[in-house]
């Protein structure tokens, strides 16, 4: 029998931009769990703020369940785990579980080239784009972590046949390599291809396709 | 009876500049596993990237621990916390454990202003360093965090009377604010106090002064 509880509400903001926003969400639906959105207006200077990287993500995503209002990515990665186990968000190997969250890590709180150069923008398409030299860096570590992964786990995902929080994590990192045409080896094409053809994905860039346009002048800040 | 196992290895760098070695050193000690350091050279280009924050945290702090390897700090606290549960790294009770995840991703991921204008120099003090704008929004929303969670819990600690991971995360700002003389509210300065006056705290500000000076030519190049 359905629980009576409200759903829970997680906040985002720009489904074409708030690369954090996707992943907070896409951790929400692996985990299950029943969410309604609540988006941001663009107008709002402190998700503008965010979106710019100018402060950190506090506002965007935010998840507020039962008693308990929890933010930032990998907080809310973890809340989650434990609200629902059996979900898989952690792999269940304790030395694979350290590496999950060790490359999360890494997406967390690195890659700022990466980041700043090549902003998450689902609705663009920049044939021949140029990529500087450290955020060439950043796309070859990437690429390293993830042939990693596939090599040891076997795939499709990071850790084996199931999505877990590090696919999550990358990600918004799948469609900036196609937005912006970026060289990839094979392995790492093939985990882009995996990762959107997710129904989730799917759901998440149809919306930013028929999200309002009032976000469009925040392009030209970037 | 003591188990047989070799020691954990804590690789770790520059115990005067170093504040990522200093949170994942100080979480190995919060657990109160057996380990012993691995001190990389400040010659090491990788250790040097990192301490000019050019690159994402890979190297220091990584620990090894039987058959695992694991870095990024993040990732090393909730590997330690696994395996030393009574040791308290999390708050037992469910909504502060996210509140403590969440206040720890923020410093994980965010403050980029405040960790390059005033990075941790453990021997240096600067009376009357002038702090920009943007760094002191940093220091702004770093107080209200602690506000919060003092008022909250009730301190010494940011959840009550034993120090977590979240406690771990901040003990470098507490001694960016020391070294470059940054005017608190009270509640602020007393919960340096507090982390300035651990043991362990006292054990690596030990170690940061009686390090050889070759990391000091790292200084020039903040």
């Amino acid at each position: 029998m359905p629980q009576a509880t409200s759903p829970a509400v997680l906040t985002i903001s720009s489904k074409n931009y708030s690369s954090w926003s996707l992943r907070g969400w896409l951790l929400a639906r692996l985990a299950g769990i029943d969410f309604v959105e609540n988006v941001v207006s663009p107008d709002d200077p402190s998700a503008r703020a965010e979106l710019l990287l100018l402060s950190s993500s506090i506002l965007v995503p935010a998840l507020k369940h039962d008693d308990v209002t929890v933010w930032d990515t990998l907080a809310i990665a973890e809340y989650l785990n434990e609200l629902k186990p059996k979900a898989g968000l952690l792999p269940a190997d304790r030395a694979a579980r350290a590496h999950c969250r060790a490359i999360s890590g890494e997406m967390h709180s690195g890659f700022s080239a990466l980041r700043s150069a090549l902003p998450m923008n689902l609705r663009g398409h920049f044939p021949g784009f140029k990529v500087w030299t450290r955020a060439q860096a950043d796309i070859d570590r990437i690429c390293a972590i993830w042939n990693d992964c596939i090599n040891r786990y076997g795939g499709p995902f990071l850790f084996g046949k199931k999505p877990t929080i590090a696919d999550a994590m990358y990600a918004p990192v799948t469609t900036r390599f196609r937005t912006y045409d970026v060289k990839l080896d094979r392995v790492s094409y093939a985990y882009c291809d995996t990762i959107l053809a997710m129904p989730e994905m799917q759901e998440w860039i149809a919306g930013a396709k028929a999200e309002p346009l009032e976000y469009d002048e925040l392009e030209a800040e970037f």
